[in-house]
This record gives structure tokens, sequence and C-alpha cells, in this order.
């Protein structure tokens, strides 16, 4: 609100001819979530030493973002587009805020935030449209499309690749589709299950919509509460219960889509044969392919019954043997969270300070460390079976004894409820390490069981022989949160010390480090943050010229003067 | 066999000017499976008393179809197609035979029987090409390319609803593509649960393969001896087992096509984020959009454990809610058999005479009859559990709870294992029926739990209305099959007696009937058995025009030379 407050005054006095102008603005409008739910590395007395000792740095003092943002923009185009909507489209709300065009104009990912804290330009749009139905959204992208003007959909803003960021060497003319008057139930039907919201809806206000009738969906992505039902659908989300309610792509049964050429609506039905169903070109569309507008969704009953097992391993390859076993005799648990030795360790350094859930594993980690000596780097796994009760005591009972076959220790479930109660706090410490310059990303892949763990030890390798990850002194953080039949996602968190200077180019050598190895043995681009700017060019490279030719086809025939979100996926003009 | 080699005698005689020829063949060419496991109505003795009350017909006599076959082809054509092909690609078997080119120009549909049976003429290729592998298969479509020669894939042949046959209309060359020899396994995963198969592999061969290392499929469609893997993929089949083990579209990890513009080969991954995922465009698509050669499969471990639980029900309504409230808490049977009322009756008429499943419904009948004085029309239910022992407890002793809520009484679970033992046997008795003048087809769907005995019992309405149905002579039989959380499957088999003339306009009125009566109840075009010729109406109606763009766009970019299956789906030339 400070920022917007801030924003109108500014935009009396906005220069409205140069290219490059600057705009006031609350300097904290960049970061994650709800300023009273921030967390800082002062908490953290344990991690705050580990980090001091290793970089030989004093991380008091924060270098926080400056309160003027530069932006890349044009005036007279911008007041163009807006008499433009003014005049056409008078019943959708237009807004030409400066600091709201330049909060739609960015995400989270690490050199969206680079930009805020070294005050490096923005390119931002020329307006915001805040549609209220499909056929608003239509008659937005037909204008539009008659006037050349890009259009970036905006969902939850929260995506962590540059999926949505504005092409700054393109003059036309561009705008922000903001999905936030989008978030309607349009129709629940508690007979067969399903529910069709609009598309701009967040994960809080959908899953409360669905509790009070007793329902779930069971989609609950690290970004949970700052993304909505859209974003995950075209970014191809999983949730941290995805393993067994499975990804957004699971959960969909249809959808309604609104182009520059009008509307796609897909089969109603779960299984059907009636012809090849399109609904799957608009998963991870990233907003290239038109707005996914509508979409009805298979809901569940609210679990009566949540079972944890939390149990530590002596080593990463045991731990995984386990969730292989367990997933490929059909036994898929909701939450899965398996911390390596690394990651466990971390884990524990966060716990002294903070009762609840850190506490519980470090009062764990004292009991195991005691009572097992063997178990210098334990590793903590915990998983959760949902459902009837009798069948999850027999799916619990299944992994309890694979566990123990593979030398786990039962450390009780509280840790699990725990974690439950805060998993959605680990993003914003982030912005604090970032402000005193520690250099905080997350990259992550799904890799075949049997690549896992070589492909963690051989990217540490790596990041150990590399400057910019300050080589040994850097720390590599690795858990396993999705599992499937054949393959099982590792999430990876990279910290070091962040560079003064040419900070984006030390972002750039770990973040091509890190791609190169993860593709090079044997890793999807990305699980489930999407490609965005960020993994275009693995993206390209893993893609066939014929599946590249297909997807311009469809682009040609849904947008055919290119105005959606462009430069994205098979768009190669980055 | 004998067909084969009386074609080659008369291949010698062929006239080779003549657009319209005929092919002496043996008559019983165009019947489901092996001779040896043929039926016969009077094997049934009850059935046909109940046939002949009914239409006031004996049906003692059969009336097969005749030896020589009337066919539009083209022989100057041909014989060029010919030559084309053994100069450009020698290595590649070219079949030339008439009879052979017959049988691979027809499916199952009751218009192809009746084509057979009446004498009607066949559209037939200009001759069989046999590719070995992906390459092979990438090189005909080249040289079909530049010819502007049209292609028909070929699996199985065992498609129902016409998906392969050829344009009559049409002058320009064209071969049937034969995937018989593309049945390899190319790799198998044990480690990782997965196996990689040329796609011309047939159901008993591919599960042969896997059983011999502990693993299987999952997929038990009807026509499982005698359709292939990409069948299963293009088609989007769904077996016997889907409800637990997936339809096809859940079991394909990757797949590999070849189209005349090159080859696609989609993500390895189980689940990811890299983008938009084209595969799915290759389910459904009936051979128009590629040829699919080689696909990724999950595999499961061999379930030790089945266990059945089989119950009659007092009313169809009274099992569907079984069925809903069970998957509804997310408890999901490999097998699901429910059977209304009329199709249990007539299960039991066939039970008579063959000893195993069918007996054992009969005895059971007697019993409940017996025992249940109320349940004078009862309805049968068979559902079964795969796995672990104690999972499968559990499971089962949730879904007797059910059925005893709605009032189900548990039979046994002998009639579950001896349906598995005969399953496969159900349509050679189809072929008998039609030669003794039997009209018989069967229509499927999917429809939402709510609408299920509502499109029943308004189908038997407008059917017992129909003159080509006989009226209320007309048998009108439907189980449920496959269950989802928000819908259901439902068969119908329509039988009554076949008229001696007209016999096509017979089939069109009842196949029009049925199908503006499924879809203006809710139900889609299909659920497994495809669109094909004979749905192509309705699904041009259900789809939208921006999806039909799009596809065709798709279809441009992979095809422009428009030689692929052509005239199904969105090539409106039909």
């Amino acid at each position: 609100m400070a920022c917007l407050l801030s924003s109108y005054i500014y935009a009396l006095a906005y220069k409205r001819t140069n290219v490059m102008n600057s705009i006031n603005c609350a300097n904290d409008w960049w970061k994650w979530g709800e300023p009273q739910k921030r967390k800082s590395l002062t908490d953290y007395p344990k991690l705050k030493n580990l980090a001091e000792t290793r970089w030989n740095r004093k991380f008091d003092e924060r270098f926080p973002a400056p309160s003027s943002f530069p932006v890349i923009t044009d005036d007279a185009r911008a007041e163009k587009v807006e008499q433009l909507f003014q005049s056409k489209l008078p019943q959708i709300k237009f807004s030409s805020d400066p600091a709201l065009r330049l909060k739609k104009s960015t995400g989270k990912s690490y050199p969206d935030l680079l930009h805020a804290l070294t005050g490096a330009p923005f390119t931002i749009s020329d307006g915001v449209v805040y549609p209220k139905n499909h056929e608003e959204i239509v008659a937005v992208l037909q204008l539009a499309a008659e006037n050349k003007i890009l259009i970036v959909p905006f969902g939850g803003g929260s995506n962590v690749v540059r999926a949505f960021d504005l092409p700054s060497q393109n003059n036309q003319p561009r705008i922000v589709l903001d999905l936030a008057d989008m978030s309607q139930l349009i129709a629940m039907d508690a007979h067969n299950h399903t529910a069709t919201f609009q598309c701009g809806v967040f994960g809080p206000a959908l899953e409360k919509i669905l509790n009070e009738k007793g329902f779930t969906l069971g989609h609950f992505p690290q970004s949970f509460e700052y993304s909505t039902l859209g974003g995950w659908i075209v970014t191809r989300s999983a949730g941290q219960e995805s393993s067994a309610y499975g990804r957004i792509e699971d959960m969909v049964i249809s959808l309604k889509a609104a182009t520059p050429s009008g509307t796609v609506s897909t089969s109603v039905y779960e299984g059907d044969a009636q012809g090849i169903n399109i609904k799957s070109l608009f998963y991870g569309s990233e907003g290239m392919l038109g707005v996914v507008t509508e979409a009805t969704v298979r809901i569940h009953p609210l679990p009566e019954n949540k079972k944890w097992l939390v149990a530590v391993f002596p080593s990463f390859n045991a731990g995984v043997e386990v969730l292989r076993e367990l997933v490929q005799q059909e036994i898929f648990p909701s939450v899965v969270r398996f911390s390596d030795e690394h990651e466990t360790f971390f884990l524990s350094l966060l716990s002294h300070e903070t009762p609840g859930m850190l506490g519980k594993i470090k009062s764990s980690v004292a009991k195991w460390v005691l009572k097992m000596k063997k178990m210098e780097q334990p590793a903590l796994m915990m998983i959760r079976f949902d459902g009837d009760d009798d069948e999850g005591t027999v799916k619990k009972a299944i992994a309890g004894r694979l566990m123990r076959k593979h030398k786990g220790f039962d450390v009780g479930e509280s840790i699990g409820k725990k974690w439950e109660t805060s998993r959605f706090g680990l993003p914003y410490l982030r912005d604090d390490l970032m402000e005193r310059e520690i250099f905080v990303d997350t990259m992550e892949t799904v890799v075949p069981w049997n690549k896992l763990n070589e492909l963690r030890t051989t990217l540490l390798a790596k990041l150990q022989a590399s400057d910019a990850f300050h080589r040994e002194t850097g720390i590599l953080l690795a858990h396993v949160s999705h599992v499937y039949t054949s393959c099982a996602s590792i999430y990876f968190t990279v910290i070091t010390a962040r560079n003064k200077e040419n900070g984006y180019e030390q972002w750039k050598e770990i973040k091509t480090l890190v791609t190169d190895v993860i593709t090079q043995q044997g890793g999807a681009v990305s699980h489930h943050h999407s490609v965005g700017t960020d993994h275009q060019k693995w993206y390209l490279q893993k893609t066939d010229a014929l599946t590249k030719a297909i997807l311009k086809s469809v682009k040609q025939t849904v947008d055919p003067n290119n105005i959606l979100n462009p430069g994205k996926l098979f768009d190669e003009q980055n």
C-alpha cells in the first residue's frame, strides 16, 4: 500500500517523454509475501555464525534496495495505450499507475530480486488491465491484436524463472493482463466431485471455498499463497502433495482459454476417446498460446486422517531406495520430503531459535546423535499418508518396514506436523539473505531414480570447482519432494557469498553450471519451476525441430500477431 | 492362411484394368480372432429360444459371407506404386497380394462386417508395406509424401468405428503401412520400472515379455489379443483394468513418432515443467499426425494378490452409488464390471451350456433368486483389488461395507475369477449372430455419475420407439466398466433382428439414434472406441472451431501433403 500511495504522488511529477524513468516506491515492494511474516538471518545466530566463518564476512549489515527504481518505458506510448483502452473498453479497469506497472513487471527469480537490490532498470508495461471474466479477456485480446499491443498475463507474480518479463529490445506497446479480478467459483458439483473456477483465484481463496464444503484440491506448491490456478496450469506446477493428488495437469478435467483468435473449450470428461484433447497444449504454455480463463478440477474430500512417518537415514541413497521401493509397489504418500545430509544439517541450524518444527528437528537431532552413534550425517525423511484410517495404517506399516530395511530410524511424527504448519515460511528468509549479500537460489529437476545421487554428487563437485560458488565455501542443499514410478524430483538450494560486483554474472555462471550438469546427468530442464527466460536456452536445446515447428504453427493460429508473452519457449527472440 | 493362398492363385487372373474387381478369398477372413475359438448361437439354446420368440424367426440357418469380394481399386495405379516402392525402398517388404490388401483395408465395425456378409464393395489399398523400425517408417513416409501417396497405418485391425477405412472418393495412390514387423522390445529398465517397445507389438506379446521379468503393463482392452501398443495410443484406449492402472495415456511416459516432416521425440520424464509436452497430440490422433513408432511405458510388478468382490444389487442405481462412493474416497479397483439388470439376465442365458464363469453366474442367480425374493431383476457387480495383501484386504472391506449399505448381496469371488479366464471370448459370438441375421453392435460413452442412469433409461425408451430397433423386441444391455472421480463409462450392447434389406440403413438409424441420445444426455462421443468414420459427425459437432483450426495447423506442419489417413477427425472429407 505504501508503494501504491507513494506512486500516486509520484505520478504527478512523472516525466512523460523519457525512455528511462525512475519510480519512487517503497523499497520492499519486490519481496516475498506479507511484511509481517518476514524472517531475518539475525533470528538464526548459528546460521549467521556459520556464514560469517565460511565467507569471512560480517552479516550484520543489510543493504536494502533503493527507494527509486529506474525503468525502461515510453510515456507517450503508454498514454496512447491508456487512451485506446479507455475509449474502446471503458468497462474494463485500466491502471497507468507507474508503481503498479513496475510491480507487475517482475517475478521472484534471482535476477528479478537483484534488479531491485542493485538498482538495475526494469522494463515495464504501458498499463495494467483487470478483466473480470472470460468474455472481457477475449475483448482485451482482440483489441490488443488489432493494435499490435503485447500482452503479458499476470497471476500471482511468484514465478522464479522470469516467465513473464517484458522484452526490453521490443518497442511495441505492451500491457499486463492482471487476473486479480478473476477469482470466482463458477460451479461446484458435490455429487460428481468437480469445481469450476475462474483462473485468477489464488491458492488460499480456492482452498477456503472448497474446504467450506468439505473438499480440497490438494495442490500446495511452495508458492501456494501467492500463485493462481491459471499460473499453476501454464507453468505445469507440482504441489507438495503431488505424489498422491497429482500434478496440476492431473487435476484439471477441462479448461477454457481465450486467445486473439477466439476461445478454446476442451472436453469435459476425465477420460474419453473423442479425438485429440488439446488442453495439454496449454499446460506449460506460459501465456504464449492464450489466457487460461476457467478450469474445472477434480476435488477430493478433506482427508479425515493424516499419518506422518518421519525417520533419519545413514545415507541419501538409503532413503532414495525406500521411496523408490514404496512407489514402485503403488503406494504413493501425499507429502514426501527427503532432505540430504547437508539440508538436514542446515535445518538443524535453523532450529535453535524458533520453537515448533525447527526446535523439534533440533531435539530430534540431539536424540539420534546420541542414540545412533554411527549416523554422523543423517538425512531426514518425512512422508504423510492421507485418507481412510485403516488404509493409512496399512500403508504406514509398509513404509515403516521399508524404512527399517534401509536402516532408517523413526524419530516420531511431530516434526512432520510442525513442518506442515510452517511450510510456506521459508521463502521469506531468502530476501533477508540477499540484502545481506548472501547468494541464495533454488534450482530443481526430475531425474530417473538411478541417477538421483550421481547428479547430486556431480553437481556438488562441479560447484566446488567454481569461483562463482566460492569453491568449497559454497553450500549445496538437496531434497527429494515429488516421486513417480520411474523418477523423482530433486530440489537444490545454492547458497554462497554474493559478489558485490557483477552479481548478475555470478548468478549466470552458477545457473549455467547447475543447468548444464542437470541436463548432462539426465535431468529435465525443470520439474516444476517452468522454462521462462532463465531456462530457455536449455529448453531449446532439448526440444526437437519438429516439435518447435508444431508449436509455432499452433502459435500462428491462436496468436497470428505474436502479441502473447513474446520471446518465451519456442519464440527465440532472447 | 487359406485366404492368403487362394489370393495368390487368384492374383494370376486378376483383371488389372478394372476399377471394380472381385477377390476370391476364404469367406471368414473378416471374422474376429482365431477360428478355433469361435462361438455359435447354437451353443446357447436359451439365448436362441429367446431370440426366436422375440423376433418370430428361426435362427438355425447361417448366411455366411460369399467367397468372392468386390473391391474398388485401380490396377494400373497399384502396379505403379509397387514399382516405385520396389525401386526406391527395396529393403522394405512390399506386398501387392490382393487378398492381403483386402484384409488390411477393413476393421471390425458393424458396417465392415456387413460389407463382407452382403457382398458390398471394399475400397482397398494399392499395396501393403512392412517397415521394421522407425527409420524405415520415416523413409516410407518421405517417399509417400514426395509421390502424394496416401498412407493408412495398420496395427491389429480390430478398431470398431472404421478408423482406418480408405477414402472411396479419392483417386490418389494409397498404401497400408502395416506395423506387424515392429514388435520388438527396445529397452527394459527394471530399476526405474520402464520399458520401451516398438509400437506394432500386440497385447499378448507385450505382456509375455514383461511377465517373464515379473512385470505387467496392466492394459487389457477387450481387443487385447488383436490390438497393438500404437493402436492403443492413437485411439486413446482404456483397458479393463484402467481404473487402477490408468488409460493408455496414463501409461505412456514418452513416445517417438514418424511424420512426413520428420521425427518427434517427447520428454522422457513422468512429470516435468519443461514447456509444452506434445505427446498428447498423438493420443487419439488416429494416424493422421504421424505413425507412433516407439513408446516408453511405466511398468508394474505382477500383482501378488488379486481379490475379487462380486455382488448383486436390487437396482442399477444402487450399484452406481457404490462405485461412485468408492472412487470418490480414492479407492480404485483394478477391474470394475457392473452389468445392469438386462445384461445380468443376458449373461444368465449364456450360462447353462458353458461350464465355468457363466455356469457360476447361473447357479448364483438361482441362489439369490431363492435367497433374496425381492431382487427380481438383479444387477451383477464384479470388482477386483490388486497388490499388497494387507492393503487389498482393507480396500475390499471398505468396498464390502459400501455394498451392504446399498443392499448389495455378496455372491462369492468365483464368478470374478471365471470372468477373468474367459474375458476375451465374447466378441467371437458376434460374428455368428450376424451370420444368422441378428443385429449386434456395441456403443459406449463416458458420462458424469449423476447422468448414468438417466442416459440408460432414456436410450432404452428412444430405441423402443424405433422401427430399426424393432421397437420393444430389441434388447439393450449396459455395463459400467471404467470409473473416474467425476464420471464413469457406460457400454451398451444393442441386439435386434437384422433387416434382410437395407442392413446398412438399419445400422445407420440405430447408430445415429444412440449417439444422438448419448451426446444430448451429456455423454462423450466415445469413451474408448475412438472417432473413426462412425463418430466423425458428432466429433465435429462437439469440437469448437478454434480447436479444429489448431489441429489443422498441426496437420499442415507434420503432413503438408495430407497423405496420412485422410478424411478422419477434423479433415472433413466425409
